[in-house]
């Protein structure tokens, strides 16, 4: 397999790799005019391309075919998980670019033990901790990492998905039994460290969101999210 | 929910705390002599008890009755997981516990990064936090990490389940196709960081193990198990 990069920097048959990419490529890898290497643009299609020129701080490649990623799910998931500590969300972020998640969307909620602060900030170290993570497990589509919304706006966002998990502790239908075949979308919502209080639970219901039960043992709230997620891949046949 | 603790010190219609679960009970929740309180022997037997004595070093308490602990699932899944680095073994098995698995028994595999060094003390550890989760996940049954096996034990101890799983980069048939609804026991093996190599592979096809693939993503070896693990709880009704 050719070595993969993501870049943006596509034009005109052209794709190009600056900085720290072309200086491992080009001096790392040692590659030459010539080699072969994959790009990806990062949005769900992978170039092969052929090295041109390669600069320790620019590597020039001609662009001899594309299409789409291979390793992208057919169905786009979005989680939508109740903001936890920093460490926490950024572990979910890691997996959730792994195991093929399209966006995800951290919220306040009553019980969230974390508070607003320095978000924009937090939210450049997110957005890497997926790029990191897209690199290392091949994905063509490198997640969102929204910036946090408050319960309501989560509560409008979500639903834009065809259909959308509501995962309380209060329990619910099983997950295999509210995922339709025709869902080209799918939300994921789980709560913070803290749960959702009743209120919650109950506007989530009256915006249709339909309440799914993951078992009678509680889950941490990194763990659910993620369990959610890898059943939702494996019953949309994403995961095989 | 009263509170609940793990205890194997029962007999004659007695349960007792003793030590760091005595002075919690006694001193920090303050229980009197009436209250009630839950013990669970670690083995899926919970016991519905009443404070006989509290003392900051030993609760006594009558066992009123006795059920199987509800958070049990009705299948014993096995996680074989390649040796990891420590810390993420510690993430497998906190989790591993969470999402219901009875056993996670790590192996040595040639591409192992790790190499055996003071495992009886590891253990003691590894064994710790699987008490841990089990307390903070409502678990009736504290799940055993056993000590590090060769590759070739991790065969023939796999063997003994109804249906073992080989999760390998190399792919195979999805997951679901794989289980049988008959399988009270199911093995799922996952490799290390560096995965398998193709003798093993062989060797786990040799032994009648089934290999599954997970998916076009490449899963961390923390992430793989955990995945496989979500899955088959909840194709086997165990996630509901």
């Amino acid at each position: 397999m050719p070595h993969r990069y993501f870049t943006t920097d596509i034009a005109d048959g052209s794709a190009y790799l600056n900085g720290a990419d072309a200086h491992h490529l080009a001096v790392v890898l040692r590659a030459k005019a010539g080699d072969d290497v994959t790009v990806c643009d990062g949005l769900g299609t992978d170039y092969a391309c052929r090295v041109r020129l390669a600069g320790k701080e620019r590597v020039e490649m001609d662009i001899i075919s594309s299409h789409p990623s291979e390793s992208e799910p057919h169905t786009a998931v979005t989680l939508y998980v109740g903001y936890p500590k920093q460490d926490k969300l950024e572990t979910i972020i890691q997996k959730a670019t792994e195991l093929g998640a399209v966006r995800v969307v951290p919220f306040f909620s009553r019980y969230c033990v974390a508070a607003p602060k320095n978000e924009e900030k937090k939210n450049v170290r997110y957005q890497r901790v997926a790029l990191e993570a897209a690199k290392q497990s091949g994905r063509g589509r490198v997640p969102e990492v929204a910036m946090p919304l408050s319960f309501d706006e989560m509560l409008r966002d979500a639903a834009a998905c065809d259909t959308v998990l509501f995962c309380d502790e209060a329990g619910g239908a099983p997950l295999h039994s509210r995922l339709k075949d025709t869902a080209h979308s799918v939300a994921i919502v789980t709560g913070s460290e803290g749960g959702f209080s009743r209120e919650e639970a109950e506007k989530a219901a009256a915006a249709g969101f339909l309440p799914v039960g993951l078992g009678p043992r509680i889950l941490r709230c990194e763990t659910a999210p993620l369990a959610a997620l890898s059943v939702v891949m494996a019953l949309t046949g994403n995961l095989q």
